[in-house]
């Protein structure tokens, strides 16, 4: 593990290790810029989107000239809304951040927003996505006197400012978003204003509202709605918003190329109330539950949710089979933040510390189980058990997307291939393991009409990136390739010299 | 207030004191004998029921000669379920409690388990439901040499075992129980075995499970689920349930009374996963959606639960109505335990911290708003405001329950009379207050049909206590007497004086 | 152990358990009645008295009717100082207790002030001592009914005082008081005023002081001159002092005794800077150091003191016989309180953690160490390798009291006798066992002596408590008799058996 | 206040900030090479050096390729001593650090050792000094793109290594050393060895020691004492030393110039068990006191020490003068490290927190105070009114040291000289303002034949730093300069403008 000069953080702060088979977006973000509650209003968005990351959250304010920063590990709840800590985040600008990480990493020095003084001025920065080069990049910057702080891919744009060869502040940040290659959605906040770039694709969402005299950019729209604000419109692939005293201008810094934003926020990551490509995301989940039904029917008494991802798709699936919509899992709300290093024997009653089956209802019924994913399946399979001690007599699952079967390097956790149920083995393996009656997954083309392209995915031209069901990676991935380059010469020394 | 030689215990911990509308139940309790794993099951036990009661826990297991006890501010699962405090609690039986409080009394001497050292043995209690004549008791027993440490009604019961004239410890335990008046479900844990007990009129409820050869009692079934124990039975009312190493043996040291469940834990109170009163809770609120759908037609594009309580009844009303049931309201699943002391501009968005109004669902749609129960008015409020100001063209409220018009003495925080929107004002009034467009409640004879008794409410003798709908209270409650008398007397002394 | 329904405390903060050589004074008493600022005074009286018991430490003050107590594991300083603690415990009067306890004891519900609410009023209070026959009266009054909360003896006089047969709490304190047997100074507060105790012996100290129109009652007079107070009067052996609003006054409700206060006090316990019994304690420990010197004269280049116990003895010593005094020996401040669990290699480093030898002086000397006294030898051993390693010649030490050769009961941490140095071997082995070149005691004459009784000590009536140098309890030692019968008893059963 | 990236630490951890009118030394460093117990050999010789710095603490250890670095706010002996942490440090290399700051800069991110990983590999340091161009620096590094961490002077050395044109990382570390100007001691870790640096006027102490096959280098000999190690010599001013696998050896990559080691830490930062410059520093102090005694002779009839470090001068100065040395003030050890915003009642009593007059010798005597030096005056004022309020007859001020008039900028903790009371008045003025009977300072020359120089101070050559008492600085001070010039073109303009 890279070593600094930074204190270390805590890295136990997990939640539920031994039960989470979700994939997890890595991170949300928030600007604002012109409000006297600026870090009130930062704060009551970041909660809006704690969904994105649930680890860490950072708050820096600008009250003129002086920035101060505030990041600590755990909820925002818990952290960024009493009086004091509001007080002592003065400005009539604010950035901030959520973040998921994995294990080992989930330490202070990687929270964000980041922040470093130019010879050019302050400049504070909090990234949602994942930079495909950015171990390439960092190489380069430390041979030349770079010195890195955090292990985060986002401290590599700080060091892309400060040698970048042109004058002003933002010239030189230009200079090191065309370097970048990946995704990312930043908001940045200097002494002139508030900034937020989409990446060329947009793969990962940025969204553009106004309160008042403000100006708000941030992830989701459910974050302008906790605080009142309107939705103007999404901030555009490849865009740069630039937010001042003299109001907003926008400049598109990089060559034309077709977006490819992420599907999967559709699928899962986004909130249901936000709105996203236009699209209401509870519908298209309800949409997705419809394409799902049609391409699956299935005999069955009740259509029952995976609670709580799984229930708009489930309604869909109800509304549009006419199979009773019924509440078979009933979740425990206080499922905490914690079980941090569990009892063994804790531990051995897994998914029941989160779901119960609702019994009464299930005994001796034919049922449909809705679930957003399958990720690596354990938690499926308990919970397909978990119908059939009940006293289901017949469980088929129903999975509201096509197989995940590769990993994202865009900002999103997930694990080795290997460890993807549906990059070890096909649906009908599948369908054994999770020990159901019958699975079945949405078609990659009942995807995409769910996401309102009607003749379903255009294979020479996507409208989305979905490498994680297709592969189909819509950037080059530098680092990646690095490695792999690197292990194949191992390999081929380590072959030749035997 | 009473003042102790007992530490004093932090008094921070509650759970979003400006948004909280609903009713407390006070506490849960679990009780496991002769289990290799009692404490583990005793902690899972009281995880499954963490909705009784979040704001405290406490475990006292028993090794042979030995109690250990553990009590903490803070949810079992954050502070009960690691190998470390597990190992803590040594032994084969164990008793354990949830707690919630009122602001001011959230302390730890008034945690339970309480235990007694009495010279006839070691004595652990937990206790759920609330005394009715513990001031009466408590004066008596002071001024006969006793002295308290909690202000808790539950340690009346330790005291009149302590000085009772009886002699062996089961004795002096009934002699104890007969002095009580009010409601109490109790698990109580000797070095002879478990006992149970629940009050004559069996107002809280405690059941009866068996996992191998170990017994449980507990408050609801959802906690025998999530070990796997099987369900065997309700502790009738009035039972004592005695659990030693010889087995399992039952005495009635009570004049027979017809019982008097609480109807609440039917609305709001227990899980929907459990069985109570031999009825699955989650089928009796659809049924209560169903009745409220039968009593008050209405011509309207949606059904909307207000989450999560409200949801089951929502899916009865649709169900019964054909009107389609939808999301139109999304939970914030990050509003933490704490919003400690929050900021006023983080106040002012009460309601929005933990629901959002899915407005393109919404925008132009007459709507049928369901939730369990209306307390004081204040989150109906902002809910029904929240819906018009996402575009709903009407807002119509149906509430699963009677109006709350008293208060209950039995274990649940319940406002002063006075702070009761329904003991303020009739139901018309209520709806112009929450600004809805029409707002029905179920009759109390639909609640009783919706638990099984067809026609509804016996006047002459109630099947439920029912009181805070009725004001009907099935004991004495001598504590309120003797105070009411005293207020009288001064204002009699101020009145004759002036 | 006893379990108690009350919370577990830590009992992790312990002074250097690998380093501690001493005999420890286990508690210190302060208070106050008629000042405004009660609660501070106490603070600081208590912060005076810290050396008398560093682990715990707590307040009652009382404001008009209304009692509240504050008690904390750790120091004085640290938890009693800030505006926001003293601001939390109003009041014109107040009472506070420093503790020290042996590991495993040090949990919140044993530290005081402990307080009842009896039916005659609110009653807290602090002690100093230790009764002989608390656990014969515990017995007796848990047989009748009393629950207790603590392992603390003093909780005995709770209970004692609530199950009296007497009317007035005045009259039901002297009656406790009178079925007490051991050493207790206590100070007690009630809604009518300031109590203070010494009981007939006046085993250990307690000082009247005087500051405006406020009483004192303390240990020492080292809590008066930190607060200004003015020097009256030592507390009585027998008497009990009442301050109320009216005034002081002073009853004698024992029978007269010849007193026996503590000469252990003078040799170690107390602050160098108090009086107790009339003299100055500093001025005593440097006539014991005379004596010392006269006693045992020897060759020496140097006198050291063993610090900072030993400095004031040491010159004494220097001055009589004419030997230069010099730091030999550097103290490090910066010994925390705490090295909990340190590692084997820290723990190997033992006394060096403390103390360093001035090398440059001692080397090629022959040096007088001076130390007040040796428990069980282990940091002796430990000083006199020290000094040989830094190069002295001869080393010659000298303990300013008596071998001491006898556990004390009455409110002192005594190691078990067979753990005694002088309780295993004699003189000759003891200067083998710590590898000196010479050892010499004070004679138990020469320390009464010093002390201001010119002939010694009178063996037929001794002035004052040395029972740990000589084996002459002045009590009856009723709880250990017990034990004793008890265990012989098991014993002869056990012989019989065989 | 510069804002960075990294977390804020709290900066609440200040030592009696109400009461500490004394000079501090800001840091001391230990460093060690080939111990398999590296980690706890830096722990204690950190706590041995506890006295240069309270604040923080924190050590880097190395095990063969990989750094491991632990910072605390708070002590050693609290924070790094458990077998938990001890082995979280893994190596057979460590150095280590503490650190006293000025309020409001007492955060994490400035405490040391900082870390970077280098192109040419990693790079830990620990620094005890101050550099005079560190801003200088600084401002040319940011301006070439280098991102600044920390407030810390220490940082600007690794942006110039990381930045020298020098290829090998010994190359570019003595490329950074010869830019800066100042006082630095450092000990510094890379993956080939151990490297120690004295300044070339070596302001700083440090040492090598040898213990077995390790190698040492620390600021005070009484670190090595407390391992065991042997005390090899003085690292020379201007020397680097290296130790690796190789062994040990030694450059001098400065020009040569006179030495001027800092002579305060004879008077009072040093330990007294310590040897500097080849002298005790006990005996040193010892000859001050007898300096002090025939420079300024006395009719009294005690000699009082200020504790603690008033006592080895005392102890001088009673020998020379005849006058018997006593314990008048009695020091309470548990002044703890808090006292955190001491109430003002608590505020109030000041120096009795700490200190007590030792009355029953100080009625009516004439006495000598001995003390290290005089800051603010604050202290003094204070103890010589309690030698009065005890009723001294006469009260003597004798300062160990001449009067301390100018800042130090070489890495000890000054107040502005404005608020020195040397800066604002002279001797007559400061008797009357401590209001003694007479006061008296050391000489210059007295000082410098107390350390070994028989003919006072060469003033063409002077041997030592004495900056603080002459205001003779031996570096230029770019950034004092710099500060100053700004300031007056700021008065200029403003003058002319007017």
């Amino acid at each position: 593990m890279p070593q600094s000069f930074m204190p270390n953080g805590s890295s136990t702060l997990t939640t539920n290790p031994f039960d989470d088979d979700k994939l997890r977006e890595e991170c949300g973000v928030f600007g604002i810029f012109g409000s006297p509650d600026a870090t009130a209003h930062t704060a009551l968005g970041l909660h809006a989107l704690q969904h994105r990351g649930q680890e860490a959250a950072g708050i820096t304010s600008l009250n003129g000239q002086e920035f101060t920063t505030r990041r600590v590990l755990g909820q925002v709840a818990d952290n960024f809304t009493s009086q004091e800590v509001i007080d002592s985040l003065p400005g009539n600008s604010a950035i901030g951040h959520v973040r998921y990480s994995t294990t080992g990493e989930t330490i202070l020095r990687n929270c964000q927003p980041l922040f470093a003084e130019f010879s050019s001025g302050g400049f504070a920065v909090a990234h949602n996505g994942n930079l495909t080069n950015a171990a390439h990049l960092k190489k380069q910057l430390i041979s030349r006197g770079s010195i890195f702080q955090s292990t985060s891919d986002t401290e590599v744009i700080l060091h892309l400012i400060a040698t970048s060869h042109f004058r002003g502040l933002m010239d030189r940040f230009v200079d090191a978003l065309r370097q970048l290659e990946g995704a990312y959605s930043l908001v940045t906040l200097t002494r002139e204003g508030l900034i937020g770039v989409r990446d060329p694709l947009g793969v990962r969402p940025l969204v553009l509202g106004k309160l008042d005299k403000a100006y708000i950019m941030c992830s989701e729209t459910c974050a302008l709605d906790i605080i009142g604000a309107e939705y103007v419109r999404d901030v555009e692939p490849g865009e740069v918003v630039i937010v001042t005293d003299e109001g907003i201008k926008s400049i598109k810094p990089f060559p034309e190329t077709k977006p490819r934003p992420c599907i999967f926020e559709h699928v899962y990551f986004a909130r249901p109330d936000s709105f996203m490509d236009s699209l209401s995301v509870y519908d298209v989940r309800k949409r997705i539950g419809a394409e799902l039904a049609r391409e699956n029917t299935v005999d069955a008494d009740l259509v029952i949710p995976v609670p709580d991802s799984g229930t708009p798709a489930a309604i869909g699936f109800a509304q549009e089979s006419g199979i009773p919509f019924e509440l078979g899992i009933i979740r425990n709300h206080y499922v905490g933040r914690t079980f941090i290093e569990p009892s063994d024997q804790i531990r051995h009653f897994g998914v029941k510390l989160k779901h119960n089956a609702n019994k009464w209802f299930i005994e001796g019924k034919k049922i449909v189980l809705v679930d957003d994913s399958i990720v690596r399946g354990t938690t499926s399979l308990k919970i397909v058990n978990m119908m059939r001690e009940a006293g289901a007599a017949e469980v088929h699952m129903r999975i509201a997307s096509p197989p995940t079967a590769h990993s994202c390097f865009y900002g999103v956790d997930t694990p080795e291939r290997s460890k993807l149920l549906a990059g070890r083995m096909d649906v009908d393996a599948m369908c054994e393991y999770i020990k159901a009656d019958s699975l079945s997954f949405l078609s990659i083309d009942g995807l995409y009409r769910a996401v309102n392209h009607k003749d379903g995915r255009n294979n020479s031209c996507p409208a989305h990136c979905d490498a994680c069901f297709t592969g189909d990676y819509p950037t080059f991935l530098t680092d990646q390739s690095e490695e792999e380059e690197k292990a194949n010469q191992l390999n081929l020394i380590a072959s030749t010299g035997s």
